[in-house]
């Protein structure tokens, strides 16, 4: 079994030595294990902070050597930790295990997990400890795999040794129905869909990086996201039964990270949304929801969510197309959220759009642009409405 | 050239930007420049106290991959800054800068130095950076080589590299005739042999460790000990020059972290010295000097000097041989110091050890024990007494 630990759940060397004993435990429990660790605490962040101080614009390579160092940290300190619980470990660097990647820095892509030094490492009776974070590309340089990205080093490994589980190790003790901070009735889930989980990571659930969720997907790698702290079951990220039936509405996420950008008066022809987020691609903007209305008398307005840090660019990038769309002008709006109702039986059960809407209305909130997928309907409304309608949408589910 | 920088030279940030200013400096001056990095300021103690905290007993090899950390995070650092300055840069873990050692962790010794990238770098007219203190053993794991082992790291580099010269940038100048500390007119020694300067490291100049300079020498490597706050010319640490005439006195040095022990009336027959001191080995315990009095009616007394920090383990040794040896007492003193006197002109002038005795009983300084070398005289006196015996040296051979 794989265990990632994350950088709350080593913070200090408390942390470290309450992880070694659950290694332990779970050792004597009779099982193989694979220990895949994030840096501890805030380590990453100084080390950050100490690039910002020696360089205006540090190299990419030796960014990733600098930031790769946290998790070479933790790691040894794991496996000295287990030693004096008695469980004999062997701790590696991503390129140590044979985490081969891509050559981008900072970005870089899982190509191939060797695992070799992992394989013989617990076919000797040891616990392997795994840095996160960072493999070697194939260039032989140092490279990360983005941030939180530790998740994906242990789903990565979890498939290629065939894993039974990973287990996400985390400050919280599952996936919940909406966030507990926002909602306080708010329910741990059980178990939820490889595809639930996808929405619930990339609408606002901040448990799960969505890319790990893609990957253990594509992997078929079990999850279970537990807390460190208490210990306790948590939630199970698995695929869809179904054999069983499913929730319609499974959780409400919402995230106000975005703000929203509309051009307006858009001649209606061909290439003209293309131009438009080719653009915004080129300066790596990541759109996320597109409205365009109907076309009336030849012209039409675009409206798209992108990150608030974007903002500034994103309206650059639209003011200078702006001639060339024939548009008769860009406006933004940085005061919006996003509110998610999530759930596999919403596609056979039609009637959850309107049950969102009519809580909504309800409530008096107005909606400002919708997107759909087969298991999620998301609305932006007014950031300061955003709590309001979660947690109304969470009551007229009953998922308290 | 290999140029390296100690834990105070890259400090902080300001410092590391200094170094690289330093270093591309030294590029526009037409040079090839390796940088040998130590950990920043407190680094490693940082990272041996985690260790301390987390395990009573850390496992030898996670400890390596623990502390041989610090060097690698200021390898980047010291790329980004000298990216600033237009210098294309390129880090090196010892592994990646195939530093092959012995698999005795903590303190592994180079078998062989590959040093592949390190010249593909040089080649593509980049200065490459290289983490110091560590290496990757024939096994495959990080090794480290022993407290301030970054120096043996650069000396390696360069005979390994055919470097005309290994420059040592510390928080000192370079080499004095005396601690300045202590006296105060000390001059700094623009040339010591490496015979010399062999000496001064192993009786208490703290400038340079005796490994590193019995590296240097044997490779035949040139070395510039000097100072990275005020960049002037240091110490040129050399063969020596049979054709210029040698100063009789180079340096007085002392030392006053060592004790003595004596074990009295010991039987005088074959092996008990050898007995004794097989007996203090196994428990790793470096002795320094020793002193047996002529024997007068079948016993002897034997007088040695450690490490203070021994000195406990050093008595019990002692008294469990007492018996077995036929001791009368064995009696110890942790207030000695040694001072000592160098320099390669001894060798054709007898009257150095004259000298030196005159000095210190005009000062009223007992001598308890002595120990020479063709080019070093040292005597053991009272602590209280080491720095009046340091300066009234100083004067008395006229180094001021």
């Amino acid at each position: 079994m794989v265990q990632k630990y994350g950088g709350t759940s080593v913070g200090d060397a408390d942390r470290i030595r309450a992880v070694a004993e659950h290694v332990a435990r779970t050792r004597r429990a009779g099982h193989d294990v694979v220990v895949v660790v994030s840096a501890m605490g805030r380590t990453t962040d100084d080390l950050i902070r100490l690039a910002g101080e020696v360089s205006s614009s540090p190299s990419p390579r030796e960014y990733d050597m600098l930031v790769s160092v946290g998790e070479r940290i933790t790691a040894p300190l794991v496996c000295m930790a287990l030693g004096d619980f008695g469980v004999p470990a062997v701790s590696f660097t991503g390129s140590q295990a044979g985490i081969i990647t891509t050559p981008e820095h900072s970005r870089a892509k899982i190509i191939e997990v060797r695992g070799d030094r992992v394989r013989e490492a617990l076919a000797e009776g040891k616990v392997a400890v795994v840095a996160g974070f960072q493999g070697v590309s194939t260039e032989r340089n140092v490279t990360t795999l983005g941030r939180g990205a530790s998740d994906t080093t242990a789903v990565a490994l979890a498939a290629a040794l065939g894993a039974s589980m990973c287990e996400i190790y985390t400050d919280v003790t599952g996936v919940f129905s909406a966030d507990p901070r926002v909602v306080p009735n708010a329910k741990r889930l059980a178990r939820v869909s490889f595809d639930e989980m996808l929405e619930i990571s990339a609408t606002g659930g901040r448990v799960l990086m969505l890319r790990s969720v893609e990957f253990a997907r594509r992997h078929h790698v079990t999850l279970h996201v537990r807390s460190s702290f208490t210990w306790e079951p948590g939630t199970i990220v698995t695929e869809e039964d179904p054999t069983m039936e499913q929730a319609v509405v499974t959780a409400v996420t919402h995230d106000i990270s975005e703000a929203k950008i509309t051009v307006a008066g858009v001649v209606d022809r061909p290439g003209v949304a293309g131009r438009l987020f080719r653009a915004l691609a080129t300066k790596s903007i990541n759109v996320d929801m597109i409205v365009q209305n109907i076309s009336s008398h030849g012209t039409t307005d675009i409206s798209f969510t992108l990150p608030r840090l974007d903002l500034k660019t994103g309206v650059e990038v639209c003011n200078e197309l702006a001639n060339e769309l024939g548009a008769s002008g860009v406006s933004s709006d940085d005061a919006i959220g996003r509110v998610s109702v999530i759930g596999a039986g919403m596609k056979t059960h039609p009637g959850v759009t309107a049950a969102m809407f009519e809580t909504l209305a309800r409530e008096d909130i107005n909606i400002e642009m919708i997107s759909t997928s087969t298991i999620r309907i998301s609305c932006v409304v007014r950031e300061e409405d955003v709590e309001r309608a979660v947690r109304s949408l969470h009551d007229a589910f009953e998922l308290g």
